[in-house]
């Protein structure tokens, strides 16, 4: 089927680009809220489901272990830009476990906020893996390995005992099978899994509220979340959608970005799961339709609703800063 | 009408995003070589055109006061990286008109390449107008008003008269009305107007043999094709498609990107002028379709063709360098 167009980019008055894409909002016991394009097709998740390949890092006891309070474990399920702060709090979950940065197996590149890429040229520095957005997620991996008294090396490989534990806790938390058929490998490394939305929708459904979960589970997806939506700089970092959308709604609202247009996400107090892509890969429609849903469900906090609209219609400018465009969800997206 | 998909993004052995788009290959006299998508659709050429736009700096006679040779005329022509070669040029083009890079009304932005982008900050400095991809053709507009005794001031507005004269060469070789109707504002200020690909294929066709053209005109276009032809690294740059294409086949191949998945170009040996966009405005789409395209048209030349498939079959590494997928053209495409 083809999926509908979702967001468009306008320049001027007119329609420049458009975004199609399809999304699923489930309860976690199954029922269906809203789905929109085809939500059986599979989808590499990539980064979108961070905090429950974390949950090995709670439910083993490493996080408790070491010492992790609530930014480590939102740096484990981050994407973060690369900024100071982020690369630092990577090298000191690693060093709790008396490791270094040489552990990491995710490579390394320039950091993903301009600015700190810009601040480490000027400095004289090259980037390291602590610089990789997904350092922290590897962090937590290589953490739970050493209090598992897991050799860490190798630890990205789909048959490496940390990726089977990642995997046990995706198979259950999803309800979709991860096998070779569906597997390939993600940026940094590790093996992705592509996998129904409808599937994703209700799994972070039971993130969110522990629903068909173990209560050991359900305590460490509880645990993960609230640690994200407390400290949501972590997550992604200035400027990002992931911080933003937090931040419009303490303790309310959970995101995760993936990369290739993916969005996952959660409302606790609705007990609702969210997944979404954007057909094409781009990342500036997939947040806009994650704020879209975000406030249409939320419709009923009219001013929370409103800040969600605001954050789902970005402007384009020119190169001087004069407003040229804009990305909007379209009507159907909308529901008018 | 919803647009065939011409290029798919592969993890592992599984699609992972897909670009629509539309394409026109047309000849100069009008008729229709091959067409996919909505080719009556008016898109955004964005900077796609700027062979075109660069007319009246030929026509009027200031390349020659100022003595540009090649060099110039390609980066008048550019969506350049913004490498030192490109800004320096940009300044000593300004420089035989008497000005500065103050008169740039382009705004200033980092380099498009990031390497070059690195080096500059690590030397302190910051980037200036010159650096701006669009910083050749604006050189040429005002050398151009230089030239012609016109106060450059506002240059980029459409009602200026420099901006009047590119919008005569641009509605004469595509033969589409450029109105406020069918205005926006491009990334480097200057007015873009959207027409259907059918018209840009058709005026590329035109640039490249000169049929329908004003015989001072279709000179002037040889002369700027040939430019860019003969000094493709200053229509781009290092590790970009236009250079690459270009470099491809000596004298054989003219290619232009504009933002938003555009494309335009031409085979002056087949008469042939080519106009296309990816739908969700993904320029590694519309890299790997214009190559698609170029190879098809060239199929005679086995060597050349299979050089130019390459260039449309591009693989995706993780950050370790490990090739973990690609993007292709799609069996619709390739026409097979």
């Amino acid at each position: 089927m083809t999926n509908p167009v979702l967001v468009e980019v306008l320049r001027g008055g007119l329609v420049e680009s458009a975004h199609r894409g399809a999304l699923a909002v489930f309860e976690a016991g199954g029922k269906s809220v809203w789905e929109m394009g085809d939500t059986d097709h599979p989808v590499f998740p990539r980064s979108a489901v961070k905090a429950i390949q974390a949950l090995p890092l709670v439910e083993s006891g490493a996080a408790d272990a070491y010492g992790f309070g609530d930014r480590e474990l939102a740096l484990a399920c981050a994407s973060h830009n690369g900024e100071a702060a982020h690369a630092e709090l990577a090298r000191s979950m690693l060093a709790k476990a008396g490791l270094g940065e040489a552990v990491l197996e995710c490579g390394a590149h320039w950091p993903s906020r301009h600015e700190a890429t810009i601040a480490l040229a000027r400095a004289g520095k090259t980037p390291s893996s602590l610089h990789n957005n997904c350092s922290g997620k590897h962090s937590g991996f290589i953490c739970t390995c050493a209090h598992e008294g897991i050799d860490p090396r190798g630890y990205v490989a789909a048959g490496h005992k940390l990726q089977e534990m990642v995997r046990e806790a995706m198979e259950d938390v999803t309800g979709a099978p991860h096998s070779p058929d569906n597997r390939a490998t993600d940026g940094c490394s590790i093996p992705t899994y592509a996998i129904p939305l409808k599937n994703l929708a209700k799994g972070f459904a039971k993130m969110a509220t522990g629903q068909g979960l173990s209560s050991e589970r359900a305590k460490a997806a509880k645990r993960l979340f609230a640690a994200c939506m407390a400290e949501p700089f972590y997550v992604a970092g200035t400027g990002r959608a992931d911080t933003a959308l937090m931040q419009a709604a303490p303790g309310r609202i959970f995101v995760k970005i993936g990369a290739e247009g993916v969005y996952c996400g959660a409302v606790p107090e609705l007990g609702l799961g969210i997944a979404l892509k954007c057909d094409d890969g781009a990342g500036r429609a997939a947040e806009a339709m994650i704020a879209t849903v975000l406030a249409k469900l939320l419709r009923r906090d009219e001013i929370l609703s409103a800040r969600l609209d605001r954050l789902a219609n970005q402007p384009i400018t020119s190169r001087i800063g004069a407003e040229v465009g804009s990305i909007r969800p379209t009507a159907a997206l909308l529901g008018i």
